[in-house]
Formats: C-alpha cells, structure tokens, sequence
C-alpha cells in the first residue's frame, strides 16, 4: 500500500531544557514520513529552499520515502519555526514562524501521489488541503490535522475539509475551541455527527497523556509511552500519526476495523516515544524496529488488568 | 476488613456549568467514605460543627459507615468551602475557604478506628497525618493525599509522613512540586526512592486524562471514565482513593499485588465517575453496583487491544 502525506518540510530552532538546536530539519510531513515509513511506502507532497541541503533530502528518504513532489522552490528559503519549551515541555512559545516558500504553495502531486491507499494532511491551509483531498479520490482512509489558527481564520473551509475526511487528528484544545463543547466525548460526537458528511473517527492528542480515539460506537484511550526523559517533543504529534496512519494503511485491505486502529494507535504511540528522546529527526532516524515491538508490547501491558471478582454493597 | 478514613468533612459552595449549590454536604473524608463502603467496611474520622445537620449524618453512614469518630465539636462551625470551576471543569478558583472547627483539630481515634486494616490519610496538616499514622499500627496498607500548600509550608513534615506510608496519591502537579522532577515518571522514582523510608506505590491523579500507578517495577495507566457529562468535579479524587483503597482492603489478606493495584484503580475510576456525574454526594448516595461493574468492564475494554502482528521497516 501506500502513504501521500502533503505538509510542511521546515528547518527548526528549538529550546528545551535539554538543549538548543539552532537549524535542524523539522515540519510535519518530515516527522510523519520517518514514522510511517516504518509501516508502509510514503510519497512526501511539500516545498524547500534553495536552501535545503541534500543530507536533509536523504533524511527525508529514510526507508525508501519518495522524494519526487518534493519541490525545490528557486530562489526560495525553506519554511522556518522557532520556539521554546517550558521546564515541563507542557507549555510551548513560538519565537519566530518564517512561512518563507510556503506562502505561495500549491500542491501538485503527481500522478503517483495521487493513486495512494491513504492520505495524511498534515496541518496546513484547509483550502490547500482540500485540493489536495480532491486529487487524491482513491484513497481508502484520509487522516487531517489542523491547528486554532485555521479555526479562528479559515473555519468555514475547515469544516468543508473536515467533512470529506475519514479521521480527524487534532488535539484537547483544539476540538474544544472548534467544536464549542467543553468535554472530550460531546466534542467528538459533536464531529462525528456532521451534517452533510463527517470524519468516522477522531482521535484527541493529549500531549504527555497520550491519546484517545473515538468513533460512533468505540471509545479507546492509551496513556503515552512513560519516558524517563522526554528531550524534544517537537513532531510527536506527526510522528504519532505517521505511525496511525502507517499502520491503518498496511492493514487497508482487511478494512479499517476497531481492532486496527486500536493497534495503529498503540503503534503511533510507541514510534512518537522514540521520536521525542532525541532532537528533531534523530530518534526515528535510525530506530531499532525490535524496541519498536517491545514498546508495543508494553502499551498493551500498560493499560491491561486482569479482572478480580469482588462483592458490592448496594 | 476495615478502612478508616482521616480527613475533611465539609459543606461545600460550588459553581459549574451545570449550575450552583450554596451549601451541600462535601468534604474528602466524605467522598471517600461513599466510595470505600462500597467495597468494605468504613470508619470515619473527623469534626463537625454544631450546624452539622442529622440528615448529612445519616449520608455519612451510607452502606454502614461507621461515624463514632466524627466529633461534634460544641461552638463550631463545620469546615466551608466554595469554589468555582471554569466552562472545561479543568480549572477551579477557590473562592471561600473557613477552616472552623478544623482550625483546631486533633484527631482523636477510638480502638476501632485504630484498629483499622487500610488507613486513608487524606489532605489534613502532615502533622496531624502522622500522628494518625502512628495510632494506626495494624494497618496494612496505608495511603495518602496532600495539597500544594502543604508542600509549600510543611514539607519537612509531609516528607516524615509519605516514608511513613505505602502509597503516595498526589495529582500531576503536586508530584512535580514535591519532587522537583519535570515528568512523571522521574518524580515516580524520585518518591520510591526516599531514604529512609518510601512509598512502594505512587498514584498520580489525572483529571479528566484518569490516573497512572507507578511502582519500582510496574507501571499502569487508565483513562477516565469517558462521560458526555460532567456536572460537578468536586470529589473526584477522594471517591477514586475510596474505590482504590477500598478495593485493596477488600482483598488485603491476598496481598497487595500488581493485579490487586491494577484493579483497585479501575474500582477507583468506574467509582469516581458516578461522583462526577451530579451534585456533591449525590452521585454515590445511591449507585446501582451493577452500573458499577458495568464500568469496571468498560475500563477493561477501553484500554485493551488486541495485538496485530505488522512487518516493520528495518
């Protein structure tokens, strides 16, 4: 099977009370493609720089991902983010977004990247990213990120968006604020009830809490991995969906059943934990598919109890 | 087996969303003891105010609770305290709180309470936990809450008191502020680790994310029970320490192992979310026990997957 994720390719200035990387790649569909390509064939959809340097391309390449619509803009620079974490790495300031060569991009997939099996959007315009939904009529599961700012500008193109997906990613805050409800369920209900055609699952992003998944009749929730030292979580989000979306996508042709995404999100869960131990692309760089396992393994071992028999006193 | 709870009994003011309550009966050792005598026998301990009404007694002795320790102190006024919570129930302002007959409290214990199987310490002054602690000798498990406060003016004495206890429950924040450590996982150890003497369980309370249980060798998380409404946070926490607690002490002659732990915290979760669910202590004044297994298995399916063997990319 195979992936198209359309999204942004950036380089990062990060802080955290780990360290300071001044320049290193980042951006969603960089974060995504290194996640899911350990599940599945990944064609990556973005603009760079004259600027982009060819080691930060064979990054991108990581497991055998296509490189072909990645756009080489001349004369331009390569979307740029900076910020700073907090002692906890619960709270992020933004210092600097530069849109640089993303401000004017228009997706253009190929013909290959359009015949993909499953399509992540990651968190761009919602006007970009129904052209690009538009184009890509065979894929068999859509995922979409999305962030406040595009509910607080573009929230009508939003919800048009929102409607043609399968799987809407986003996290607490931002389903709170785009739906007006104030609890993760009535949220979610809220989505999966939309009028004239809704996403059939959601998935709410809680950070250092994990993740819960919600459809019209599954509710499932995963704690995050327990790191002892979380360095940079930079990309978590996208390398946890890169790892859901790879996972669904490996499984598409026995259908998308509660049993596979269950698992997708145990395998998104456990691909993000590498992903935040190391700076920016260095934890799924070179990732050891057995710890992988063995993480899995102990997600499954985490949530788990063998029920004991007790009496009750009404 | 027999429990016995130290701890606030309290009438509360409270606004949420879902609407306000100028004065119900509240307090931890009160949510606790409604969720405890569920699962066994309960003792409370505790002061009351010569406003304290026969009508709030009675709910105390809810399932058999037994109130010999509650004192009513002649001239007092029962403990107050009012607060608010915000449109999400994530964030809560106090807005009132009357210490009262609480003011000068020493916790006088009969045979019996002190007699006790389980103790639950909830969140008093350290000082008068540890003299508790000390009158309760017999007791095989014991555990313990405190506040931010505490842990700013009393933390020489907190510490004397958490080497003295089996299991420390504190929420997200208060473990970061006891231990300095910024994650979880790192505070966790921190507290297993204390000289002279540790906790062999710590039980970090989540909110509406649920609750994690770490131990020097097992770590185990569930999410809260998934609710499309919550209508009054207050208790929360002392209901999931009463079914927790509760559970073990039912099953304190096995031992306090992992899947005893494990359960007692799906007790405590499927327990604290019919707290939630109204006023106060409405919620578990009558609770159908079926409903509450009916949750337990709930949990049990929430965070169960079924494991998927997938190829990963080396």
């Amino acid at each position: 099977m195979s992936i198209t994720v359309v999204g942004s390719i950036a380089y990062d200035a990060v802080e955290t009370p780990f360290g300071v990387r001044e320049r290193m790649l980042g951006g969603a569909a960089t974060h995504f493609a290194l996640a899911a390509s350990l599940l599945d064939e990944v064609r990556l959809v973005g603009p760079v720089g004259d600027d982009f340097g060819d080691g930060d391309l064979a990054v991108l390449q990581t497991r055998g991902s296509n490189i072909d619509d990645v756009e080489r803009i001349a004369g331009g620079k390569t979307f740029f983010w900076s910020g700073r974490y907090g002692w906890d790495l619960n709270t992020r300031e933004t210092l600097d977004t530069q849109l640089n060569v993303f401000e004017h991009f228009a997706p253009k997939l190929s013909q290959a990247s359009q015949d993909c099996d499953a399509l992540f959007l990651a968190n761009i315009q919602p006007g970009l990213q129904l052209q690009v939904r538009e184009q890509c009529r065979a894929a068999r599961f859509v995922a979409l990120d999305s962030m406040n700012l595009w509910i607080d500008i573009a929230r009508d193109e939003l919800l048009e968006v929102i409607g043609r997906v399968d799987c809407l990613m986003l996290n607490d805050e931002e389903l709170r604020q785009l739906t007006g409800k104030p609890n993760l369920i009535s949220a979610a209900r809220e989505i999966l009830n939309g009028a004239p055609h809704a996403p059939s699952v959601v998935v709410a992003k809680q950070g250092e809490y994990g993740s819960a998944l919600v459809t019209a009749d599954d509710f499932f929730a995963l704690p995050a991995y327990p790191l002892h030292e979380v360095v940079d979580p930079t990309g978590a989000g996208d390398s946890f969906a890169g790892g859901f979306v790879g996972f669904i996508a490996s499984q598409i042709d026995g259908g998308v059943t509660t049993a596979v995404l269950r698992n997708a999100m145990a395998y998104g869960t456990a691909i993000a934990s590498f992903n935040v131990e190391r700076f920016g692309t260095e934890g799924l760089e070179n990732v050891d598919v057995a710890a992988i396992r063995g993480r899995v393994s102990d997600l499954y071992d985490f949530a788990h109890f063998d029920p004991i028999a007790v009496e009750l006193k009404a």
